[in-house]
């Protein structure tokens, strides 16, 4: 019983997702889905890329958080239209709050969405947003065995960045082993080195979300 | 409709969360709740404490994961009695299951029972289990706002522990942010400055966690 009710919920987020995805294409509007765990780096790096990316497409950001607009007041400071999107305790952000809060941005001016996620490896991989693009977050201190620990979400990124490398020696983290486990569930996912401190990789990383952008929304 | 789909899984978990706390009671068993984010170090936590108390306590071990058994085989090295208990991709542990698990433990010859939840700082904090305490580890590398952007599983815990103080260096943490947004939720739990590294705290987490084991144990 327990099942069917999480199928029925799922069910209805397929529907909306789809219809967001409709909508977003539509507008010429590239979605990002930005995963990952708790302090994994996920608004650092969206302030990263809006610096890179910021000149070349309109950037939009949904901050999704359970509780408070911490993030949401980090990105605003750099100019960004940001929604704060409270989950209110739950774990997740499903299409239909998606929907909800898209009426707040021009859709007409806007070339890429991008919302950051709760922070978690679990619930979110399991609800598709509507999104055109997943990009999975691992920072360093997590260790190394967390694709395996936590497969789902890294099996459907299209993209892995691997966040605060420049404590690599202080931690037990092997790169080898985080690419063999993504490789073995997730073949082509390119694997970005990232480091906020040295700057590190997200040249690279910005470059190849452009294209793939370029490729979809023209 | 959502909600009380939700409510009536809380539901059914108090009931099983009831009985265990009954069964543990009558054993005089110890149950021991742990929690955190991916990587916060729970599986060290847990080899830490086992060195420091398993001389005086017999203490068997729940290992929660998604899927795999890698945390099992790490504590099983050390000799304790552990059961694998995957939640094929659920991203928190329910009552239930450990009603399931609790049957291969012989509960007459065990003080402390110890589950480690799935890596999460949200659906977790939701689900009673049955147990006396919850201990919350929060790392340095996650950030010093996290008990801001997830408050619930922090105002619920017993204790908590800062994991990973060695790396304070190399981290903008603030712990003066984190004791005084832990006590806005949570008056009373104590805090433990932790470190496998330099191995500083584990002694003192240990000691605070033999007491109160004494007190409801005799």
């Amino acid at each position: 019983m327990k099942i069917q009710v999480v199928r029925q919920i799922l069910e209805w987020n397929e529907d909306k997702s789809a219809e967001i995805r409709a909508l977003l294409k539509e507008k010429k509007v590239f979605f990002i889905n930005l995963m990952g765990s708790p302090g994994a780096g996920k608004t650092t790096a969206l302030k990263r890329l809006f610096t890179l990316m910021g000149d070349k497409v309109n950037i939009g950001v949904i901050e999704g958080d359970i509780a408070g607009k911490l993030d949401a007041e980090t990105v605003q400071e750099l100019g960004l239209p940001v929604v704060q999107l409270n989950t209110d305790g739950a774990c997740h952000i499903e299409a239909m709050s998606i929907e909800a809060v898209l009426p707040y941005f021009d859709l007409d001016k806007l070339d890429v969405l991008i919302v950051e996620n709760i922070g978690n490896l679990v619930c979110p991989a399991e609800f598709d947003l509507g999104e055109d693009f997943r990009l999975a977050l691992l920072s360093v201190p997590e260790g190394d065995d967390k694709i395996e620990k936590y497969p789902l979400l890294f099996s459907r990124c299209h993209a892995l960045g691997i966040t605060k490398t420049d404590v690599k020696a202080a931690f037990d983290f092997d790169e080898t082993r985080v690419a063999g486990s993504l490789r073995a569930i997730n073949p082509h996912a390119p694997i970005f080195a990232l480091s906020d401190k040295t700057g590190e990789g997200f040249a690279e990383l910005a470059e190849h979300l452009l294209t793939v952008i370029g490729e979809k929304i023209g």
